[in-house]
């Protein structure tokens, strides 16, 4: 059997490249949607994609299932159990047109991928439709499982967050019944041999879960040990208050994600090439009809951006920024290294971001900045000033940390919207007023305060945040 | 440590014995009535009973708890777990008026006798208030479990019956919730370790559930392999399913138990010792005041027994017949051999006939049938006669086999009770027309046909059940 | 499957009856030589014995192997690993002229019983022809192993010792290769499943190792995890000094019983039954042509006893001292009560006593006492006198405990010799001087000094021992 | 807790990045001599990399640690086990003049790591000096172990080779031992619970054991059950054939590696650049002098290649066969394309070939082959005419397929040595007689002609190798 995990630090996402060294046929789990990644592990360690499976409908990143199911005529595998709100519909050929080669799968289905053999186990929770794939490889004379495709439902150290079909889509009393089925499908996991390994579909900086560890995978015994949602699960009750609790605020684009993976995610054939940008076509962009996110650092984007535009630097929360801040059909322009470019352009259309027009490179954007003297900057104070500004009435503080990070200590009279939820809550901001913008340490708030400066809002962000706050001598609130 | 299981074979009842070596105090989990076991059994390893405990309330035997309580001044732990209608009551001053050092338990305490840890962890399933004891012998420095005492949750190769609440105490509509309460306690199993030790509450042969196997104890990683139960947890209806089909019916005598084990069993003192009677003592005794129960063998009953006498051989099914057949306060007579008195008296003391008037042994019971001509004689047939007598409608056929026997295949237009319901249900059956009594291989049709001509009813036994009648070429029904 | 654990408290030896419940065959895993209650308790399960297997050829008890060929016919499996000194030469026709049914077992070997499998696995160190037997209940769908009968080779927390071959049979250089052997042996235990339940051959109390615990059997996982002797084997130095330090020198008797286990036991039939005698008879006893093993508690023993007599109560010690102090074809007259004499008899004869002549109950010993006056009586001080007598050279001290006990602190000037070694090492005693014979608290002395008398000592018991001579301000050497 | 794999597939070598999230510390443990990646590993990870372990002295590559003490002054773990010939010299002061920070660690040695505790276990076999690294979690609350770097000691589905010492350094009789001493390791790992990974310093394809899984990681459970090494270990001798059979031929630069380690590889500093040639360099170069490493295909290679070039494409044999078939100290040209050159020469680096002069890129060497017409090219015939030659006695064949496969089945007469080995082996080989090259299907075959041809052979390289040889109808022999 051969084994590889493909992982996007970007989403924090794992797929899996699963084949049969005999018969040369592989596997791909939860693929993300950029797929010659995927493509290019078989072909190096010899084996074809004949099949691709998925756990869940994912609701952070689009899936590459169909993608490969056009591409390379895959087999695709998924649930068929949940509610008629849980069912592929690209696969329900009146829907899309298309006819792939598929199986829908119910609690406890088989299929082999060469001599390897794959068991559905549908484990509900995180959606009602999830299925764990339990692998044997039969090949080796193995009786017993190798290990488990887990997706969202077991993590290292964690488990998938049963809260989401409310807190991203809204479905209102939907997380307590979700966390019980959670609980309810633990013993499926907890059946499973101490030895099995658990190859999660993410790690440590996924917003699927809490306190995912950053060690790739883990194995069935270490989490019945050590796991703290398996360590709270002493009762059904004491369970679901765990489960619920200090869970982050999901981006905005998870709604959507849900919606577009169950239709079908637009085939994406190769990936979007953005064109280059001279400085004199960068000074003709119009913010107001397409989004341009600049991936400088702040430093660099304070010493002049093109007006309206989006502070996003590639860093780990580059996807939860760009998937809250900018709509599905927005044009895209980037500002961005040349070399990092692709890398970028990957990133967005695994969220669904395609339109991705043109970009801006260094130079490029220097050049601008010398034709347009020094462009735009958001208003930024330290916080004895910012402490003296809601003093005098001039501001109210926005906090855009998480809410737990929120009722541990937070300035009087703040109001608090987590940034990731932003744009589903600019109703409540106060236009007039202007806002002091604050996170913990200035990360979160500095792009928070381009996006709404974009909006229309009147910003001003609080260097060095909450941190900053504390040391000088503010008082906390809990 | 040390542990010793006392174990029941009439009841396939399990009592553990843990004691701590070096404090040289034990405790006792799950006693039943008769309490001198445990203590000789704790004399001979040198410990002394400080404390008691209890799974659950038991409802196929009396437990010893208060009888340690109050003979040893046992401190006694129970569950204080379940609704209202799970409480000890007899720990309460005001219901006994005694007063008994004890520890009521929450899901999660622990408490320690000498250095062995035990932890309360809420289980419920069997019953709602039920409690699994997990042991660490923190004495050897042991960081890890080294078993778990079950009670009725978990037993070999099976787990506790979810049904009685609703099949034995008569609470409509209760199994199915109570299975699902089962499945919501099983990872609470399935977190332990695979090398811990499982030290049931019953072996093989127990009314507490369908398929104990027979041997002594477990291992978590075995159960979690290799149990049916476990096995058919797939789903949490899948499980449903499983656990309630095929059920044994329960003797009707274990609502009591559960009444009085709540209640507070009545404290017994010493083992109640039936008088020797002469032949002409037992001449003069009056079926209708008082329950005769002849533990002979089958040849010896039908050679002449004592009109009226019921018949209950002293083998495994004997706690069950008696349980089934007599009233708790009704005056017993045994026939019995006299080395074989106090083990008799024994099973009857624990499920709750105190009763025990006297006792008749082998050679009076010869000389008694001597001076009465030949005694009494239950009208038997084999399955050709018995045939013909269903054709020429002389009788019905009564079939007291289990269900799930039953449903297997059965001679059209049998009446169906399982004999150990008989009691609860002899208004469905005809007093006018004689009823030929039958089971599998006329063991328990035997002990049926004696307690229902004792009843009044007109009865015949079909000699060799239902597999003479097919041998015999007769058709079944399924 | 069926399971059932028969246990010698006596020798802390546990046998194993394993049955198919399909096919009602069963074996018999070593069987002590007393076969009748292996045979009750398959009757009672309603299986046939028709196998017997030995993990060993033992040093501490004759095995009932060659009894239950004899007698029902069983087939025997025994190890065929080993050099030419470890087999079993009963077997051989040649030899005992017989012809039993039997299976020699090379390392992997499998059987079956009914449906359950066993597989032999060579475990030398306690032994050199060492099987461990790996059980797997096919019958119920197994696919991994339930247990493990472990023999000699695993106890709970501890480990079979590998030095009996040159402490107990005196092969000198032989206990650090045996022990290394042990260590090489390791693995196929730890290749073990965590799951797997532990059948040992013996419980706490055995001299076939130093440290087994009171709960009577384990799991391979616990084992792994928290045995003193696994976690020693961080290399095979360490766990060879582990292993060698602080065994207790074995009773003499054990070399007798290797010798006779390879040879085959004598046929044993049935039980001897000693002849009651009269108090005239008791008279005429002359204590140099037999045996009189009193067992009598120390204060009814010292009231009065034959002169000569042995002493030794009816303990955890019996087998060891009659094993130590009495010759193999020596005639014994037992001092004992009546309803205990079958009990002393099969204790007698698991060790090869079986020439039991007499037994003198507790009426017939008083009537002895009051017609020759008050009979014999040890001499016995009190530390105090006892201190006294040393420093006036009027005695040497001998002590009797173990080398591990001497070591901690003793008297100076103390002769020490273990008193399950004392009839190998009368030679070193002195004849001329005095004995004061101590111990830890005066059990073990009191034995030994009966026996010494008997052999022509002159003996003074230390009451309460070393523990009293402390107490009473004497110096302890290291 | 942190963990990265860092993975060379060229030598299928793992290094381990373990990083403390809270102290932002981390160590790595076999790291190669490129260090640049691991301390890139570190820095996107947010740690610094503090220390440097090794598990034993490797044979394969030239260890990173004296690069890391020396760039960022990581304290060196390394094991002081083993005897004299198995000290790492270059952490004594006087060998190499310098002084790293270090500690030698004995068997049970524990350091940490910030909140990670890692435990040094003697596992000698592979090597004499061998150490496994128990990895504990202790920031993260875990009383067990998460994992265990194992080295060359337990890989996945296979465990090190220990004949290394005999087969690739020439210790005549030093397999068995070893191999001995491997099986005395065994209780080291399988004393570790069921669930602990196992991250192991090779995977599928290295040279450092026979049957490498190609999943990247397992678990001490896993391993346990389905191991084919450690299932054949039922005793000594049986695991003692089974690891010594079939073990490949190891390169012969394996040799050199061990002594480097030792006195402590060169410092790199940084890559080596090479110089791109002209083509009218290219023409000057003289293959007596200097070594051309062609990484070109073969039909590239024979369309024309510079004359006295070896042939090395860049695939996972790469390193075994420039290992084998380049001296330490030549100078080396690469022709290759530019993109692959830095990853060329890592991979010589790693072997020790720092000296790496030039390189020809694609359009060079093409413009080379105009300049001098077609370049030179190894004679190749099919099986046909190969028989043909054999039979007219015009060659011998020279069969260079490891060992078990020679002996699976070859040609009459054919001299067998393994293409890793023929560097030790020119001597056996005929001068003046033409050699038939061949292997399995062609792959070694054509690399071991250029290598001959190189070294004044006359050799023909058999086109398809045996499977071609036996599909022509030639018979093969065993």
């Amino acid at each position: 059997m051969l084994l590889r995990m493909i992982y996007d630090p970007g989403l924090a996402q794992a797929a899996y490249l699963i084949g049969c060294q005999r018969t040369k046929e592989a596997i791909v789990f939860d693929p993300e949607r950029d797929i010659d990644r995927y493509m290019k592990a078989a072909e190096s360690n010899g084996v074809k994609i004949i099949a691709v499976a998925e756990t869940h409908i994912h609701a952070d990143f689009l899936s590459g299932a169909r993608e490969l199911a056009e591409k390379v005529g895959a087999r695709v595998y998924v649930s068929d159990e949940g509610d008629s709100d849980w069912k592929y519909q690209w696969l329900d050929k009146r829907s899309t047109g298309g006819s792939y080669d598929h199986r829908l799968l119910k609690n406890g289905d088989v299929f082999r991928v060469g001599n390897i053999e794959f068991k559905a186990v549908h484990t509900p929770g995180h959606t009602p439709e999830h299925m764990m794939f339990v692998v044997t490889d039969l090949g080796a004379g193995a009786t017993e499982p190798i290990g488990a495709i887990t997706g969202d439902f077991v993590f290292v150290g964690d488990l998938g967050r049963p809260d989401l079909l409310e807190t991203a889509a809204g479905v209102e009393g939907a997380k307590e019944p979700s966390a019980r089925r959670l609980f309810s499908s633990l013993p499926l996991f907890l059946n499973l041999p101490d030895f099995v390994q658990v190859w999660p579909a993410h790690g440590a900086g996924s917003a699927c879960g809490k306190a995912l560890g950053a060690v790739p995978q883990t194995t069935v015994g270490y989490e019945r040990r050590f796991s703290p949602a398996l360590r709270a699960a002493t009762s059904e009750k004491s369970f679901v208050d765990f489960i619920l609790e200090g869970q982050p605020e999901p981006p905005t684009y998870f709604a959507r994600m849900k919606r577009e993976n169950k239709m079908g995610p637009r085939i994406l054939g190769s990936l979007p090439k953005p064109i280059p940008l001279t400085a004199e076509e960068a000074l003709r962009l119009d913010p107001r009809s397409s989004v341009i996110i600049d991936t400088r650092q702040w430093d660099m984007f304070q010493a002049g951006h093109i007006p309206g535009s989006l502070f996003a630097p590639k860093d780990s929360m580059f996807s939860a920024v760009v998937g809250s801040y900018v709509g599905e059909n927005e044009g895209v322009y980037l500002v961005v290294e040349t070399s990092c470019t692709e890398d970028a352009v990957r990133e967005l259309v695994r969220i669904g971001l395609d339109n991705i027009v043109g970009m801006i490179d260094r130079f490029t954007i220097d050049k601008w900045a010398q034709m347009t003297g020094k462009g735009a900057k958001i208003a930024e104070v330290d916080a004895l000033k910012g402490a003296d500004m809601l003093d005098r009435r001039e501001a109210v503080m926005l906090d855009v940390r998480r809410h737990d990070e929120f009722v541990e200590g937070h300035a009087s009279g703040a109001i608090h919207v987590a940034h990731t939820r932003l744009s589903a809550e600019l109703d409540r901001l106060p236009r007039d007023t202007p806002l002091l913008v604050t996170c913990r340490s200035g990360g979160r708030s500095s792009r928070a305060s381009a996006y709404l400066q974009r909006k229309g809002f009147k910003v001003t962000n609080l260097a060095g945040g909450m941190l900053a706050w504390e040391r000088a001598g503010n008082v906390m609130k809990k």
